[in-house]
């Protein structure tokens, strides 16, 4: 046998026990650790043993005093690390042994108590939880934040009329407000999402033990409201081998990249000179080593590039947890560096995108000159055909294509198409027809609820201000 | 140029209109039509054009005469297509186009009038809907019966003691209903995802027509009364290029396609000659071509095996919906074989599952004698120490894992360990401590709340008598 | 025990033996068959058992009037399933047991010889690499056909000048036909793989048998060169267990795909009014169904959304796949649906991408009116300073950003800036800079190898003609 | 306008120029920087300076002086950053700014002359290659260790039984150097996989420059002969926005993972109390915190759950290069992190797999006794009656199939069956068919190419000393 020997036996089999004689090889060692990322739990894996040594204590299992030696030794821990005093040891393998070892190095044998009535199984599912609770916290407020930009952009554009787009055609005049109204609809469902997933988060496996139960008389709810979770666990296999919440939390996560991605995309064609419909400022461009005259979108692109990312890490964790048999495996380990890393990167895209969102500048009249190209209003002239001459829609629609032709063979809007030749077409066609033709006059008409017309809009901006930004 | 012929120019050229002069060519036709599988959705679309069409009487934007007409016409074409008799044809496209073209040839050119304020762009959104909301309640009731069936293997095996596993190795008894109990918990979890993924699916995109809304006078409110939605969407544009409410289903989906893949696992593993802890009758097993006496536990292996399937399903949508400009574009075409795909294999495995769960037959005796190996109880003698000689858990850890050693070298159960030789290593244990190490003792002791002990089982097995079941 | 009831006992304790005495449940039967989709292979089927069958003749482990028995009526078979005749049977699970017990049907008890010394695990590979290796090819083909598209539209641009992007910003001039040649290469590769993939396909596992190979004295050498595989496997558990080739092959064409979904965006990108580079002729659009005067890339919009398919299908067969202890499992059986479908997919996106390719229209005067705005030779004005005075180039990137100000401010041409304003900025710049600054001469100029000007270009084209085309 | 305050203004206006009058906000720069993870590529990033320096030199494009001076800088630089004394900025974006600022710190204004006739698109496309060509050497040096290891363990069990399994059932009976053999096979594939991903990975694009080429007359071929390039790239276009490389790279990861997860997973099984098959040493197992008596094969199950990672990561990068228009695009920074993770997990895998394979004890005693049970000899069984008594073999698996059913009634070994109870179902079978029904000789008499007899495996073991261990 090769390549088993390691100086670090001593802390290892004071983990494990007695039953232990060697310590894990070098390279077991160092895929088996976790503390290089799980670290970043520290406080929640404080919280939950303050929180398990209070109960402990109440429940006679060990004494007040006991109990106040651990807690006080705990937020010394807490304050060194907090401080990066705190030396963090690989051999220790996760963040709950760090703490534990160094908690005997302060206390002595009392830490030894802490450790009654629970397992890593259960405290790492606590701690993942309590990690997770705040972070969708922080993430529905970031939505709110990017909600608001896009509720500025609104504002500032009732009335600025841009060609909505269908297969990245022109379809029919829209207002730019209105498109930006359509990005809060998602980001609201987010934010719902997120909500939803919170609830299934926020439910305490603490006191499930190592996969059992214990026989020590614990009390769960008190643990549970100590950490503020809203209920417990019913049982208590589930609780330590179940990672859904976290999978849960990905693809919510994936969702928002998705709706990002599309938003960024967006920015991208509008900032190229062809469409020339935003600009961003110079501080959400790059430049280019090469190119001096370049702006790049470099911001809208990585958010565009990271959505890749975050659905790699929702697979990965529905990848890995395929097939496990109960209760926990060590496979389960994997959960945490994926929702961290999706957790960093849709974090910093929210920000950058309220950044950019709020101080995108929209060009009205490069938008209102691609409404001339593109007969934006052919919908409106078929509709006047089917309200004015009760035409069926079918039927109006074909004479509208011919007209289209007739347009396009000029080289023309549809508001310079002659009278006459309409008339060759559909001889019930009169003056009025150019009202309808009016950009202006088509955007104002579609106010059906949900509709693009000011009035709609306005009416839609006044609901999200009273209902929404008000909670 | 080449290959651009196409015999069905009629057709296509009466769907989009006067300003297409030709039809697409052959591969064009082939790859763009959807018939060939959105005819699924039929009955949603027959219901969301008879609903569209009492709202345009209502409002008086068509006649009662014309809604009457409309609305008979599309039952006929209903009970074509449910006697078979209906021809569905490729170059018309779609299910719309289909239904539509139909119509006309039945009642006339007044078909023509149903598509007044509304496009396609709505008209497929609302069905989808409509499907997806039907199938929510189907899955969300075979999550129910698969609960039922696993509760009632665990009533009758309350205290059936099999190993507990984590990382597949022996860690504390636990019931073996305990173990059904822990799947319940995941069904339920995945019917409150269903129910909170269908609010979000419940809302109704019909007038939203084709990106902006239409300025005929409709009641929205109206046809989504009709159609039995709870809301209706707040923007035009998004609600035609929303399709997160069939990712969200999806990802439910996967969620639930885990949990199955791990009882499926556990099933395989239960059924080998090895562990034999529990066996499939032979209607749920098959043979082999070659080997005469294999049973194979393939209904397991395929459950387990179309996980991937239904995580690539939502892959699929994920991928196709990123980066997509506002607002429909064609690319959403592909959203509805992964949620077709995904829906019939989840449905098929949670029927599978059920029936196979109703009918596996656990072997108490196996599981028992699996326990006499593996020293499940090693924690309860650590408790014991703690709890009996004020040992901190630590200590008592270590001071267990010596006395494993002990069992080990002797190739017994601890409980065969002398008690002289168990002194040697800790002089204070005493004869009460093989009280401790009783399969039956351990098992029974772990009553903390959500733990295995019978009384806690047999609670919980109440609660979901009276709190889900009664629903 | 409910719904366990089966009519087609019969036939399926015929293929599993005596060891059977009940069928599966219907549910179970469902989801066990994959004759609704393996049918596909009936040709590669019946082209194994044909060579397996000859094998077991010239071994003499059959005799050679039982060899013509079988071989002929596996012809009768193919002939009636060409001729769709032939009854598929869901009761006889997959293609292999419908061939064999229609054989029996037709030649009586001897068909029960065919399966001496093989497995259906063995069998099914077979198959499918069978199956795999024309699809190879067919691929390759296609690709090929795709490239001499692509080389046709390069032949007709060598002097074309359009605006190469980067961030979809102007970066510097570079011909349509150059940018078409990017294309090629990214086809090339795909080329590259596939062959390189197929080399792992062409390898014959038959008489590997069920997983251990067989006692009979079977030459597989002899069966492998009558289905011209390139060598046999070397070892019977792996044969029966690897699917490696299947997910190389979809990974394969993921690659493609992406390719093609990078094709299909910038045409769509094109084809948008405010850019206007290209044009795709009616038969390759289509229109809508409320607005007249679309005509949408609808093709090149489901070859995008496609990709997200293909993807899908790649990560349903790694998922099934991870994890499976050896042999054959059944899980396996899903390998083949994704395998299908991706093919179909990708073929049907090649052949469209082809045709589109072919007939698409470029707007030579569009694109050059796109580079008169983005200063795209801004990088030329840097190298001219390199080049001509001597100055670092960081430095005269510098200078050159302050002259693109200028431009900007102008609102013209970097070769519309007066001298004299350049002269401001570096004194040393004279009257030869106009000639860098021209488009024309800026194109020509990047004639490094693998470079943009026309002469590297039609090089290029000559060494594809040659070398490419004209295997 | 807010949040655009940027203390680093300096730095970044020095990069790209005198068009930028302001530095990039905090969050926008926070992501945009990708020092963080490229830090890593320093040596090839030096590597390919030094390369372009001598060419630019030898092509007159900068004299011998200057490039001494660059060069001299450059291996200065490589020397701080490999004693740990250089400084990586944020605000320089990236490695190749972080070392052009820092070359220029050394020696003055020569440096602004390194980027002459390159840009970074070229730069970081030529760095990622180098590093990559590394990986799949390491990578394949890996493989070649882990088949060492298996081969060791074959050696030493050409005659050890085990129950060869399909289904995890029992199906024949194989030799356990059999089944590390299949292994070498996969690891075989991922080898010439490896190697055929790096012929496309050793390409140059360097002298590509942004996406043009350059007017500058470099020599492209004389820079990949100093970078061991076997070619250079055929179009500047494709070779700045090329990433095919590297997503072949990690399916080729994500396949080599898959089979180690297949590995781990028969590992994890073996270790079973159940099993008993192997035994991992202590070094490659951990403890429990709360159970004394557990030995967790942690390092299979890290394995196997890596494979999740893994998969999303190939995930990632499809997704992210989905749609992208040519030609480089900042979302393909995104390129590096999955890149880099992956090659980190699987060289960890590869590295502990090799180890554990190694030192794994195999428990031959045990691996026998599991196969007295589950009949494995049945098919032996059958394949006598056809050899025999000339039975076809469909009717020889019936007959089989009900002696199996006597064994089971008497839960006995099929070998125990009486020659009577035999004689009852098939009157031909005499006492020879013992011989058939011992486990030796079932084993021995899979003889076939590719089979489990000791014959068969022996030869294959010398196979690969002589032609894949002899390289």
């Amino acid at each position: 046998m090769k390549d088993t020997k390691n100086k670090n036996s001593k802390s290892s089999s004071q983990i494990w026990g007695g039953h232990y004689a060697k310590s894990p090889t070098q390279i077991m060692q160092e895929v088996n650790q976790s503390i290089r990322f799980d670290y970043i739990l520290y406080n929640e894996d404080i919280d939950g043993s303050i929180a398990h040594c209070n109960m402990l204590a109440k429940q006679n299992i060990i004494t007040e005093a006991e109990c106040k030696l651990i807690c006080d030794g705990l937020e010394d821990i807490r304050t060194e690390i907090n401080s990066g005093k705190f030396k963090f040891r690989i051999e220790l393998e996760d963040i709950h042994m760090n703490i534990e070892a160094r908690l005997r190095e302060i206390i002595g044998d009392a830490a030894g108590k802490l450790h009654t009535a629970r397992s890593r199984n259960d405290q790492i599912a606590t701690d993942l939880r309590l990690w997770l609770k705040k972070r969708c916290d922080e993430i529905d407020d970031l939505l709110l934040q990017l909600i608001k930009s896009l509720l500025e952009q609104a504002k500032g554009n009732i009335n600025t009329i841009m060609p909505g787009f269908t297969h990245l055609q022109t379809a029919q005049p829209v207002s730019f407000a209105h498109h930006m109204l359509a990005y809060i609809e998602m980001f609201l469902r987010d934010r719902e999402r997120i909500q939803d997933c919170k609830k299934r988060i926020n439910i305490s496996p603490l006191g499930s033990a190592a996969l059992a139960g214990t026989p020590f008389n614990i009390d769960r709810d008190f643990t549970a409201q100590q950490l503020d979770f809203a209920a417990v666990s019913r049982n208590s296999l589930d609780a330590v081998s179940d990672r859904d919440f976290a999978v849960e939390y990905l693809a919510t996560i994936a969702i928002c990249a998705m709706h990002l991605s599309r938003l960024a995309e967006e920015m991208i064609i509008w900032c190229s000179r062809q469409f020339q419909f935003a600009e961003l400022p110079e501080e959400f461009t790059t430049g280019s080593s090469i190119m001096p005259q370049k702006r790049n979108p470099d911001g809208a692109e990585l958010i565009r590039g990271k959505t890749g990312r975050i659905y790699g890490s929702l697979n990965s964790l529905l990848v890995t947890l395929k097939s496990l048999p109960l209760a926990y495996n060590k496979d389960m380990q994997e959960d945490k560096e994926p929702v961290f890393d999706a957790t960093n990167q849709i974090t910093a895209c929210l920000k950058l995108m309220a950044a950019m969102t709020e101080n995108m500048m929209a060009k009205p009249k490069n938008m209102r000159a691609a409404c001339e190209s593109g007969f934006p209003t052919a919908t409106d002239l078929a509709d006047w055909l089917v309200t004015n001459l009760n035409i069926p829609f079918r039927e109006a629609h074909h004479i509208t294509g011919k007209i289209v032709n007739i347009a396009e063979e000029r080289n023309c809007a549809l508001s310079d198409v002659p009278l006459e030749d309409m008339q060759k077409i559909e001889s019930g066609i009169n003056e009025n027809i150019y009202q309808a033709l009016s950009l202006d006059n088509s955007f104002c008409s579609r106010n059906s609820y949900g509709g693009t017309a000011p009035e709609c809009v306005s009416d839609m901006i006044s609901f999200y201000e009273q209902h929404i930004l008000a909670q």
